[in-house]
């Protein structure tokens, strides 16, 4: 038995080796790692660090390796390799992680290297689908079983063709037209009577997706009914290929992430330690389009300069109007997003929504505009501000709530991702509104 | 073949049913769908819609339709059927999902539930465990193999005892004293020459997980290595359970649920239309929080009123500094809390993040604060308000990058989950240090 190692541990290993220039010990640590371990390990190290260790390692070593990479990392290593030595890898790795390196390639060196490659064949069609689609993402199929088949008869014939079949998942019947007909187990395979024939152990009732899919949804599915893998077929519902468990795990992870990261305003390609200038790029942009709407709010305070000159305690609480207003948008619009991403919530669901986020949105601003305006009062001995604040903290959590619910909605309406771009709306509407309550509401009763 | 059904069609139907009076109807529709979607069809009517569905189906089709559900709606569910019902739906549930679901009750009624139920032993012992650790979403085991067996024997063995098993993912090995020597795919039996013993093709290396370690760990884990499922193990090596890759996915989902959750300052157990007390629970709490924080800000203003009154142009500028900052120091604390969760950062790696974030941050000050002190030159015709906004931008973008890395990894070490409690934290820094940044610059260099 053994515990799964710490990669902070096995890097240090490596390092340790590396410092001591024991270059043949690194690499056969590294040989002895899981290989998702070791793809983990080399994708960590720096690119000097790795490449007397991808000199070093085999080509089938390489490939089992860079095939459990994401795509950004076997990108840096093939950079790494020498071209004849990048077409044996790819030769020797799973079509499916072969195409998605092959994507990450511009087009004339994939080009190339496809047509150096031995077996093209499997992989060339992999690439004609957008590598976010039920298509970009799926393997090979494995073996296909006849229907009139006995249990004994397909167990002989996969011991006999398929020895060694590294990924088996389900096994999928087809009729003599190639058309898909049915699914089966391998645990109803093995706990089936050998005598049995296949089409009363199978499962009729396939349900298959597209290769047009989006890569979210297929997930979305799979997920749905516990399945291991996803036949993707054409309009005559010919195999194509299958979608498997663990590419679903990374594209929910990746989904995930994207989302967290688009709602936070930054590139879903952000990354921890990326070059500077990539580091830029993914949140510079963002920063610029929101100092712009940034901006309308300023000009919204800019009208009330005068009012704040003469009475200057209204700057003290801005921060606090804009501020709690921008959170319960952030809260309801986050809600939403959430909900939309994970199917719990569609556009027709737009007016009850909206009637529920109202509801707490004056609740919240009840609760709260009474605690700021109490505080206002006490603090600035002043009633009429408490008055004041309060007003426009219950106005700017309307305001939040609306702009909480329009905003994802009517995004998924005209098909740009809500995390996308409902952050920048809600805050800008929150902001504007937020100070133009506030200010207008202390111009005409504070002065 | 089927494609999948849409959930909201499905709804529609039975809701058409059920207006109409044609309770059968409904009831028979529902069977006829696939337990998963029958789950989420009956899990999304109201309370009263469902009722008489669930009195007319069998025990044993809601069992297969409740172990489908996640906690809250099983829960929802149970409270909705009479104390025997209850029982023999619970009686015919997988295990680990009637634990799931008796996890969900008081401790009084789960205790009686369970004294009640046929097969307790099965399910008792999956309760000992807290929800969220290995042992909390474990699933019992199925067949074990002995090493000494034959493949043709280990898939007589099968096929005589465990006919009806309905989830197989591994096979594992197990010496005479019961402690775990090895595992065995199902790919690897069916392909095997049946005259092999089992210890020639179980693979002797299996990476175990404890009862007690925490379930997010264990799915990163099962994702890393592509596995079907994880045996989880006591000190002596004794098998407990297996956690699945389904169970996994769940797992995921739910914890990228609960940091986009508590990244927007709200609760994790935030749902859309739960109860609007519920929802106010869930968010008003934060907000409070927010609002004394935001105090912290106003406090900070607040010394400097008088300058405002005399330089009210400042007030206009006021939310840009804050602004930017806060989004600025959101993104770093964003990418920290996410590569965190996703084991790609570390604590130690404190440093170096550091020294990389106050270099984007610089960057991105240089470049925001330009444009700023641009627009505020020319907008306002004062030079001199330009440059000290962008003095102020540029000193509270180096807040944020220093916040926005500080705050989530020292929660990490004293154990908060840095999704919970960075975003209050990180945006107070910026608030705080941006508007004294700005407004004692301005009394410096505008009066």
């Amino acid at each position: 038995m053994v515990d799964a190692i710490v990669l902070e541990d096995a890097l240090k290993v490596v390092r340790l080796f590396l410092e001591q220039e024991q270059i043949e010990e690194a690499v056969d640590y590294i040989r002895g790692l899981h290989p998702s371990d070791a793809a983990e390990v080399l994708a960590r190290l720096e690119p000097e660090e790795r490449l007397p260790i991808i000199r070093r390692l085999s080509s089938e070593e390489l490939a089992d390796i860079v095939e459990r990479m994401d795509e950004d990392d076997m990108a840096a290593i093939a950079r790494q390799m020498q071209h004849e030595r990048l077409v044996h890898v790819l030769e020797r790795m799973e079509p499916d992680a072969a195409a998605d390196l092959l994507g990450e390639m511009p087009d004339v060196e994939k080009a190339t290297l496809l047509a150096e490659m031995a077996d093209a064949g499997e992989v060339a069609p992999l690439l004609e689908y957008p590598p976010d689609t039920a298509g970009g993402i799926m393997n090979r199929v494995g073996p296909m079983l006849r229907r009139h088949m006995t249990v004994a008869e397909a167990l002989e014939f996969l011991r006999r063709h398929y020895k060694d079949e590294r990924e088996l998942y389900y096994l999928y019947v087809l009729d003599r037209h190639g058309r898909l007909v049915g699914v089966v187990s391998l645990r109803s395979l093995i706990l089936a009577d050998p005598h049995q024939k296949i089409e009363e152990i199978m499962n009729p009732e396939v349900i298959t997706v597209p290769a047009d899919m989006d890569q979210e949804e297929v997930a979305r599915l799979l997920a749905r009914y516990d399945f291991l893998a996803l036949p993707v077929v054409d309009e005559e519902n010919h195999l194509l290929g299958i979608v498997t468990v663990d590419d679903v795990i990374d594209v929910l992870e990746e989904e995930a992430t994207e989302d967290i990261y688009r709602l936070a305003q930054m590139s879903e390609h952000s990354e921890i330690f990326s070059p500077i200038r990539q580091a830029l790029a993914n949140r510079l942009p963002w920063l610029v389009v929101n100092l712009f709407t940034a901006f309308l709010a300023s000009a919204v305070v800019s009208l009330f300069e005068s009012t704040i000159a003469r009475a200057a305690v209204l700057a003290t609480f801005m921060p606090i109007v804009a501020g709690q207003g921008g959170n319960a948008g952030t809260q309801t619009m986050t809600i939403m997003v959430r909900s939309l991403a994970l199917g719990e919530l569609d556009v027709q669901d737009m007016w009850r929504a909206l009637r529920y986020e109202v509801l707490v949105g004056l609740l919240n601003g009840l609760a709260i505009g009474l605690l700021v305006g109490l505080v206002a009062w006490v603090w600035k001995a002043n009633p009429m501000l408490g008055v004041v604040i309060a007003l426009a903290m219950i106005g700017n959590m309307l305001a939040a709530a609306v702009a909480g619910v329009v905003v994802p909605l009517v995004l998924k309406m005209v098909r740009v991702d809500p995390a996308l771009a409902s952050s920048i709306f809600v805050t800008t509407v929150t902001d504007v509104c937020g100070f133009f309550f506030f200010l207008s509401l202390g111009s005409w009763l504070l002065l």
